[in-house]
């Protein structure tokens, strides 16, 4: 997760996921085009969350053209992809996709959240949980047992889980937690969800051939 | 579910998954070459699962050298795959995972299960649930939540499931059943999911930031 927060005035989040030197690469030149006399557009100076998309799909273009076509000489293609969400002063918060082309879906009502990555093993229970009327307490929630299943389904997905809980119209961060393998809280989640889970499975009824 | 059975000699169950022209083709071509008077090995006459699934995989590709150079003129590839399992005469029960390309994995106890097409929504439950001495009752409820999580996580997936729970060396088939829209046992079975998986979530301990 990178962040670029300048409190009062706007909260930006990006996650990554795919090739990790494609989104390092991605998130540098992001940053760097922000340092201070900087005269191209930037996260900092951007008016609004859509323009900050489409900054971050010109930074991945840009890495894309320089490395792709090496990339290709061994079979391999840029498939670095974002999650875009934040707040510019009086604009509503917004939430993006950004796929490995630089095109982006934005959420709204009808799918108040997106994911990306290892996406699929812990969409059904956000797809139970999450509306848009979902307090923050239980989307919290929802997101770490989500990875919590992603995790026992795919083992080379892993810790940390970098997470923010971000407090409509606050322009600031004030909500923000690592969890590193053995966190005790995640533990627990984790072990009460699995038994949960397995009683409820267990009354469900027998088939009746 | 294309099922081959001779009471007292083999049970063989095919399932598939892909493009619909490539699975009947091959499931026809199969059926073909167990018609009276064939002298090709078949389905009827093979010794062992595994020539079974080496039959299977020459009639996939004997579909796919007919149809890809033609499907290739729309960028369109054979993408039929297929679940093998049964059980001839004193062999063990097996199952196989066969690939697009005729190649494939059998189960095991370390891989108690196998899935096709769209399986990953599914696959969290099974993981939690499924091991090599799961009840029959308990794996058959498992599979009917696994899917009922699929179809929820993605509307392209849909009734009916045909479902066969296949005893060890009955070489018989007792308990066949196939799930269509409205099933009262699978809609009973889909609330109390839900509602079971959504009380158990309610009552997860809050996080402590």
């Amino acid at each position: 997760m990178t962040v670029f927060e300048q409190a009062g005035d706007r909260v930006i989040a990006l996650l990554s996921s795919g090739n990790l030197a494609g989104t390092q690469a991605v998130t540098s030149l992001l940053r760097q085009r922000c340092a201070a006399g900087s005269a191209a557009p930037n996260l900092w100076t951007a008016a609004t969350m859509f323009d900050v998309a489409a900054l971050v799909a010109d930074a991945m273009r840009d890495i894309e053209r320089r490395d792709s076509p090496h990339m290709a000489k061994s079979s391999l293609a840029f498939n670095a992809s974002f999650i875009l969400a934040g707040q510019i002063g009086k604009e509503p918060m917004r939430l993006f996709r950004i796929y490995a082309e630089g095109n982006f879906i934005e959420a709204g009502l009808d799918t108040p959240f997106l994911q990306t990555g290892e996406a699929k093993y812990g969409k059904p229970i956000i797809d139970r949980v999450i509306t848009p009327t979902t307090s923050l307490p239980d989307a919290t929630k929802c997101v770490l047992v989500s990875f919590d299943s992603t995790m026992r389904s795919n083992l080379s997905v892993g810790m940390p889980i970098d997470l923010i809980c971000y407090e409509r119209d606050s322009l600031r961060i004030s909500r923000r937690r690592r969890f590193d393998q053995g966190d005790p809280y995640f533990a627990a989640l984790s072990d009460e969800w699995r038994d949960g889970v397995r009683g409820v499975f267990t009354r469900l009824p027998d088939l009746q051939w």
